[in-house]
């Protein structure tokens, strides 16, 4: 089978045939609604805008970013993201390398750039999110990153 | 319905009715597979033998590290846990906080406190694992994490 096709799935009894696209490829819809999210994630950083970025995440989300503990809720990411834009983050660049949808849960694995607001690089990484859909469309539910650069210090 | 129970799946037009435990509750089998798996890595780690660990990855799993570029492969795997041993790691603690299990897919919430062979303190985190069900078990398919605590240097 082509490896976009993604297993359908029945729950309590019931077929849900979601996102089956007409083309008989599975889950186009969702990745296009989850490509939107990473663009409106990129957006709301690039404006500085807190709010926006934690509208992306389900109301029970976690943002489990590097040196700090989880951040849970929308009260706590939306301080993370403060943080991260007070830091002097001018733009994050996301590459989706893998995605997979079951239902209405997915998993992506990619690649981010941050740079600061006059284009110098700040970092770069990996990272895996978990995605749940809502009545709101596709929300992050679980976000977690590490740098790929060697650590202050030698560490 | 109760908070165990998983979505069944349907693949290829075959009903695939795995981890459907004879309780009715779905995916009991998978969650001991996954613990199983999560207590031979701590194992590997405090036996000091890192085939041992890179026998629980898929063959074309990545280990995503902070502060190094992801590495992929039982090669690459392999040698980030050498390295992590020889830098002095005496034992993994793993602590599951969620589990999905959708079909042969998983995806696993939780946290880690490593220590050294003398029982002082390391690190501790967090980390999401994508789990893949092999004709061997469930093998760790992507596998990152990140520590709680500041960084060297006040980053």
């Amino acid at each position: 089978m082509p490896p976009t096709l993604r297993p359908l799935f029945v729950l309590g009894g019931l077929f849900v045939l979601t996102s089956l696209a007409a083309d008989g490829v599975v889950a186009q819809d969702d990745a296009a609604g989850i490509e939107r999210a990473n663009a409106a994630l990129a957006a709301a950083v690039a404006s500085g805008d807190a709010d926006a970025a934690v509208a992306l995440y389900t109301e029970d989300g976690m943002l489990m970013a590097p040196n700090a503990p989880a951040a849970t809720g929308h009260d706590a990411i939306r301080a993370a993201f403060q943080e991260m834009i007070e830091a002097g983050v001018g733009s994050l660049a996301l590459t989706s390398d893998e995605l997979e949808v079951f239902g209405d849960t997915a998993h992506e694995v990619g690649r981010y750039v941050l740079e600061a607001a006059d284009g110098s690089h700040l970092d770069h990484g990996k990272y895996v999110v978990i995605w749940k859909r809502t009545d709101d469309g596709w929300k992050l539910h679980r976000d977690i990153f590490n740098s790929d650069m060697a650590a202050p210090g030698g560490h």
